[in-house]
């Protein structure tokens, strides 16, 4: 039983929370109580069951890429059971499993927000974590490395019952990350495309990919991926540390996804496609270390298109989900107790995670009682 | 009549030519006397009449892109008559007029060559000036500031014998360099569309776009300019330089074609363009100048795709040609004689040139005489 039950609510209906936060850009968490606004009309409550460990997280907590306010509760992959309905809400009943990824509200009137690309909202979409909620008097969001989450109903998605609960969290950033531009991209069966990075993101893009009848090529720096690779479907596996492996890479692919999460050369990449191809870029390094490219590199790489791709949208992130449970995709995850974050976040930056970390959340009352101690 | 006849052959069918030479990074010219190869059974000797100024023979004179050897003879835009036509040839006729572009040859067996996208021979291709020519014993070519060329006939470009002679010589450049990625983005009639800097390059965009009942809107860095935006059928100038007119640009374009010769930020106008909007890259400033954007802006700017383009293959040149010549499509030229070359240079470098400078090639002989005295 968590410490503190979902059922308590404070002041005008606030709702509670218990999570493990950071205090500092230092990589370590701590327990933490804290509010959520009252469930409003349209809003649902979600207990949280599973809360996946993405790279952003890491950034946003260590600083580098905005100013982190703290305490800082990560988690945008979040997955639940709804423990508490709004009176006007219809998409979910209690005990429906739910879930939230990056986007937990936006304007809801510009273009964006009516065409569902409520990433791109005019006013600004509003984060899981660490962003002014101005629908709630510009308090600041805290992520889903916590007991609970309070949602418009409108940004929460409908998990299948048959979905695998352990696995589905990280769908909810990872997933529509690399889901989204496949898409946008239009790649079709058969076609000969590349993931560059094979980790969180690398080896979702690869299952899709894969299930959508593509021949894959995977690029990553080490002998160790190589199996992975193979075992994901890929048709082949690049080693860029050999250069004869990279050899004879240059105008092969219609489609790259990048999710290399360091400095590379992108243009390396641009050059792999072949004319009128395009290099979807989804990695988000650091700011320090975000790659840079020239115009005339791309002048000499002629004809081969480069974009960037965030995260996807509710309605797209539903499509996602729907699609990736019916066709068994899931990230290939390793389940941590909440005592275990510190340990996580230092693998993932020290590149030592195989594909994604997922916080029991039932492990969480645990957590706080042994920092008790 | 020209100091040197090109009735005169030297050693072994080479042919004399006369032409105003650098013979240092410094932009001064002085005239060279030197021999292309002989005309082979496919060539054709043109008798140059005129010879366009483009910022590339600038960057390359000066070593700005790579390491120059002198003398060297610049121009790449190139309207002249046959005079000679070896025994295979069947494209041209002594008296006609003829072009050269930027390619004078290639492998001509790769794919590319085979499609016609000679500007992308794997072989490299071999260009009109300061260019290892592999398949004349690898002498390095000569351009067009002087009274002749010998091409192969498949290399060169028909010119109609309507056209304005005076005006067509930076179609070959400048032309096609911008009709070709408004036409690989498929550029409809109706599309908000934008070009990004209003010189050389900019001034033949417009044209193209308005004639295909495109609303170009145009940016460039002064007020100057704004008279001849409106004069080429833009339906709107921003100066950049002014925050008030730049205001409400985002997401307007479905295209942009930027041809800023200089230092800037690529991701402003990336963010101008409508999702699933495009950006071409068509300018290539000295590699020290070269704009650079990061992987991380183009995610935030995401959704909006950019892409260099390179000049065109010899088929699209004619087809621009053709084109250009049957809509009355021209640049807006300054016919310079021989003798003014450092001055039209020094223009250029200081951004005081409207659009393009041509050099009269029937001037050639009085400039080597001036230079005599």
């Amino acid at each position: 039983m968590l410490l503190v039950s979902t059922s308590l609510f404070a002041q005008n209906g606030r709702v509670w929370a218990k999570g493990m936060a950071m205090t500092s850009k230092e990589p370590h968490f701590t327990p933490l109580e804290f509010t959520r606004h009252a469930v409003g009309d349209n809003d649902i409550l979600i207990d949280i069951m599973y809360s996946g460990i993405c790279h952003s997280d890491i950034h946003m907590g260590k600083n580098e890429w905005r100013p982190t306010t703290y305490p800082y509760v990560g988690g945008h992959e979040i997955a639940g059971r709804v423990a508490k309905v709004g009176k006007n809400v219809t998409k979910f009943k209690v005990g429906d499993y739910a879930g939230i990824g990056c986007i937990i509200n936006s304007c809801g009137e510009c273009d964006h927000c009516k065409k569902g690309e409520e990433q791109f909202c005019e006013k600004g979409m509003i984060g899981t974590y660490q962003s002014k909620d101005y629908k709630h008097n510009d308090e600041i969001t805290q992520g889903g490395y916590a007991n609970n989450y309070v949602v418009s109903e409108k940004y929460a998605i409908k998990i299948p019952k048959n979905a695998d609960m352990k696995r589905v969290a990280p769908l909810l950033c990872a997933g529509v990350t690399t889901y989204s531009p496949i898409h946008f991209s239009n790649v079709k069966k058969g076609d000969t495309v590349a993931v560059a990075g094979l980790g969180g993101l690398g080896h979702m893009a690869v299952q899709y990919l894969v299930k959508l009848g593509a021949k894959v090529t995977i690029f990553d720096l080490t002998e160790e991926k190589r199996a992975d690779a193979k075992r994901l479907g890929a048709v082949a596996y690049v080693n860029v540390n050999n250069p004869v492996e990279l050899k004879g890479q240059n105008e092969k692919f219609s489609f790259i996804i990048s999710t290399i999460p360091a400095k590379y050369d992108p243009v390396m990449y641009v050059n792999m496609l072949k004319m009128g191809g395009e290099m979807a870029i989804v990695g988000l390094p650091a700011n320090e270390n975000t790659p840079t490219m020239t115009s005339s590199a791309l002048v000499y790489a002629a004809h081969r298109k480069v974009y960037g791709s965030l995260i996807g949208g509710i309605p797209e992130t539903q499509e996602m989900l729907d699609y990736s449970v019916a066709n068994n995709i899931y990230p290939e995850v390793e389940i941590i107790p909440a005592n275990k974050i510190d340990e996580a976040y230092q693998n993932v930056i020290d590149g030592k995670v195989k594909f994604r970390y997922v916080i029991d959340m039932a492990t969480l009352n645990s957590a706080v009682k042994s920092n008790k101690k």
